[in-house]
C-alpha cells in the first residue's frame, strides 16, 4: 500500500530536535540539544497534593469533557496575570487554553493562512513553529534576528513586496534558538508596520518569565490597541511540559474562530491538568516558583558562558542571554559544519545544528544551539571542554 | 480590527452539540443531548491511587516532554489488546497515541486530503468528524446509513463518479448518532470496494467496546490485509473523556507521516495521563471495568426503549442499539422539526436535532438523537414522558 499524502504535508520532515531527543538513550552522551525544562523545575510534591485533592473533591469535573475554551477559572487567572504583571490584554481580548504553546501556533496559522500565503519569521526561529507553518503549505520568509531583533525596515520592505503575508511570527523575548531579546524600540516599530499593513503578529512568549538578568521589556501585545497581536503563552517551562497546557490571548473575534477550529482538533485540553494549573496558581501563585527556576537557569547559563569564555577561541561568537533556555554559538564562516556535527556526535556531545532553525531550508548556517537548562554543572564544564577540543582539533583557533 | 480568515475555516460553525452542552446550566433541564460517558463510569479511586504512585515513582517522566508517538508501554498495550481481543492490526501496522479520538480524525484528514478533495461519510454522521473534515476545505458526500450500514453499491457508484475521494469515514459499530451497526457482509463489501479504488477507510470505533447485547462484529481493520484501513480508537468512553487520550492504528507508512504532523500540532499527548492509562491496564485490565459500564448503559438503554415503546405513537420509529450511547428517533416526514425542537426546549428537554449530523448542510432531517448514558433512570422516565406529550400536543399520533 502506498499512500498519496496531501500536498501540504508531503515534504514535511520530523523535527531534527525531536529525533535527536529520541536517540539520546546513550547515558554517556552529554546533551546540550534539549529544549526541555529542568526536571528540578517541576513542583512535584505540590502538584501531587493538589492532584489528590482534585480526585477527592471534583473527580467528575476533572475526568469529564470540558468546554473548548478551557477551564474557566484558569482562563481568568491567565488573563489576570497577563494584565497585572505584563500589562498585556485589553477589554477586547480573550484567552483560550491550548494543548501547549505548540497548538496555539498551529491554530493561528490554520485560521489565518491559505496554502501559498506567506508567514514572516525570524531567521533563525523555533523549528516547531516553522514545521507547523509548513504543514499548512505556506511560504516561509526569514529576516535575520541579529543581536536585538529583526530590522523593521526589512520587515516593511518584505510586506510591501509580498501581498500574501498573513502572519508575522516572532519570539521577541529570549528567542529560541538564539537567546536574544528584541529591543523596545524595534518592538514598537514592528507593531506600527504590522498595523499599517494589517498583518497579524503572532507573539510567541514561552520563555518570557524566565528572566535571570536585566529588566523586563514590554510585550508587543501590551502596546496593541486594536487587537492585531495574538499572544501565545505556555506553562511548559514554568510548571510542566509533559502536561501540554498553553494559551492564546487575542482579539475576541480571532479567539472565537480559534475556538471553533480547536473544537475540531482535540475538543479541549486535558481537563485534569487545567484544573491542576488553576489550583496551583490559586494556592501557591507562580512568582516564588518561577524565581527558583530562574536562580537555577541563571547559574547554569553563567557557568556555560564562563566555560565558553575560558575555552573557546576568539573567532567563535555566542549570545549572552538574560533569560530562557538557550544560547547560540556562531563559528567562522568557512567552517565545515557537517564535519563539526559529525565530530561532536563521535565525542558524545549533542548540540543542534543551526540549519535546523532556518525558515529557508537552503540557507547555510555556521551556528549551533546550546541548552543550559537540562545539563548538570559537571556536564556543562565537561561538555564545553570536550566541545572546545573538537573545535581545536578542526584547526579552528 | 477585522480578520481575514483562511478559506477553509471561514464558514466553519461551532458544533451545535458543544453549544447545547454549554447552555445546559439550568438544573431543571433533562438532557438527552450529551455525548458524554456517565460520570459513574470513571474509576476514580483506582485512578487516584495510580496517579499518586506516578507522582511517587516517576514524576520527572510524567511531567517532562515525551515522544510524539506516545508513551511506549501504552502503545504496546493498545496494540496487544487490539490484536488479542479484536484480531485487529497486522505486522505492518503501528499505533500512535492521540489527544483523543478527535485528533486522530483531524490528523487523518490533514495528512490525506487537499482542499477540494472528497470525504465520503455515513449520513447521518458524527458532527465532530464532519467539522474536522470541513476545517480542511474538503467536500463531504453522505451515503444513508440505513438500518445496518451504508449500501456498498452506492459507495462504488460514488467512487466511480468522483476521482477526488481520499477518505471513507465510517463508524461501523454503534454509530454516532444513529446507534446502528454495519453488518459483516457490508463491512466486507465496503473493504473490497475501497481496495479496488485505493481509497483509505478511516474506521472510527470509540464505542465498539460498549456492547451490552448481541455479539461482536469483526472490525473492518481486522480484515485489512494491506493497510488501507486506518483505525481510530479512544479511551474517552471507557476511562475518562476529559483526559483526551485516543489512538490510531494503521500502516506504518501512514502512521509515520501522522507522527510528523502531530509533532507540529501538539508535540505529544498529555504524558501523565498516558502513563495513568498504561498503569490502569497493567494493574486492573480493562475488561471488568468495561463490563460494569455496559451493565449500566444496557439498563439505561432498555429503560429508554421501554419508555419509548409505552409512550410514543407508532408513526415514530427509533433504532434499538446493542451498545454505545445513542439511539435515533425518526418522526413522520412532514413534521415541522423547527417547531418540535422549540417545544422541547420550552419543555426543558434537550435533544440534538438530526440536521446537526448531516454531511450535506442543506439536507432535511426528521430525526433527533437521544443519549442514554448520562441521564438517571428517573430522568429517562420523566423525560420521555414529557417528550411524548410534546409530540402528542403537535398532533402527531
Amino acid at each position: 500500500m502506498t499512500f498519496d499524502f496531501s500536498d501540504k504535508v508531503k515534504g514535511l520532515k520530523p523535527s531534527a530536535i525531536r529525533e535527536i531527543f529520541k536517540s539520546l538513550t546513550d547515558p554517556e552522551v552529554i546533551s546540550f540539544a534539549a529544549g526541555n525544562p529542568s526536571p528540578l523545575s517541576f513542583p512535584v510534591e505540590k502538584l501531587r497534593l493538589l492532584a489528590d485533592e482534585i480526585f477527592e473533591t471534583e473527580p467528575s469535573k476533572a475526568l469529564q469533557y470540558g468546554i473548548t475554551e478551557g477551564y474557566s477559572p484558569l482562563r481568568e487567572q491567565v488573563a489576570q496575570r497577563l494584565k497585572s504583571k505584563f500589562s498585556t490584554g485589553k477589554d477586547f481580548d480573550e484567552v483560550i487554553i491550548t494543548s501547549g504553546g505548540q497548538q496555539g501556533i498551529d491554530l493561528a496559522c490554520k485560521v489565518l493562512c491559505n496554502e501559498g500565503d506567506t508567514v514572516i519569521c525570524e531567521n533563525p526561529s523555533f523549528i516547531g513553529a516553522l514545521n507547523a507553518f509548513r504543514s499548512y503549505g505556506v511560504n516561509l520568509k526569514g529576516i535575520d534576528a541579529g543581536e536585538d531583533g529583526i530590522d523593521p525596515e526589512k520587515l516593511e520592505k518584505m510586506l510591501c513586496e509580498d501581498s500574501r503575508v498573513k502572519l508575522i511570527y516572532l519570539i521577541p523575548t529570549f528567542q529560541n534558538p538564539s537567546g536574544i531579546t528584541t529591543t523596545l524600540e524595534k518592538r514598537k516599530a514592528i507593531l506600527e508596520i504590522a498595523k499599517k499593513h494589517g498583518v497579524v503578529i503572532l507573539e510567541d512568549n514561552p520563555y518570557g518569565e524566565l528572566r535571570f538578568a536585566g529588566t523586563d521589556v514590554p510585550t508587543i501585545k501590551s502596546m496593541d490597541g486594536e487587537g492585531i497581536v495574538l499572544y501565545c503563552g505556555s506553562f511548559s517551562k514554568i510548571l510542566s511540559s509533559g502536561m501540554r497546557v498553553g494559551f492564546l490571548c487575542g482579539h475576541n473575534d480571532l479567539i472565537s474562530k480559534i475556538v471553533v477550529v480547536k473544537q475540531t482538533n482535540d475538543v479541549h485540553t486535558n481537563q485534569f491538568f487545567q484544573m491542576l494549573c488553576s489550583k496551583f496558581i490559586d494556592r501557591y501563585g507562580l512568582d516564588e516558583h518561577i524565581k527558583s527556576i530562574n536562580a537555577l537557569y541563571g547559574k547554569n547559563c553563567a557557568l556555560m558562558l564562563s566555560s565558553l569564555d575560558d575555552n573557546f577561541p576568539r573567532c567563535i561568537s555566542y549570545t549572552r542571554p538574560e533569560g530562557g533556555l538557550f544560547l547560540w554559538v556562531t563559528m567562522p564562516e568557512n567552517t565545515d559544519m557537517r564535519e563539526f556535527i559529525k565530530r561532536t556526535v563521535d565525542a558524545k556531545i549533542a548540540v543542534v545544528p543551526g540549519e535546523t532553525f532556518m525558515p529557508d531550508v537552503n540557507r547555510k548556517s555556521f551556528s549551533f544551539r546550546l541548552n543550559y537548562s537540562m545539563p548538570t554543572e559537571n556536564e556543562i564544564i565537561k561538555g564545553i571542554s570536550i566541545l572546545s577540543d573538537v573545535i581545536k582539533n578542526m584547526g579552528i583557533n
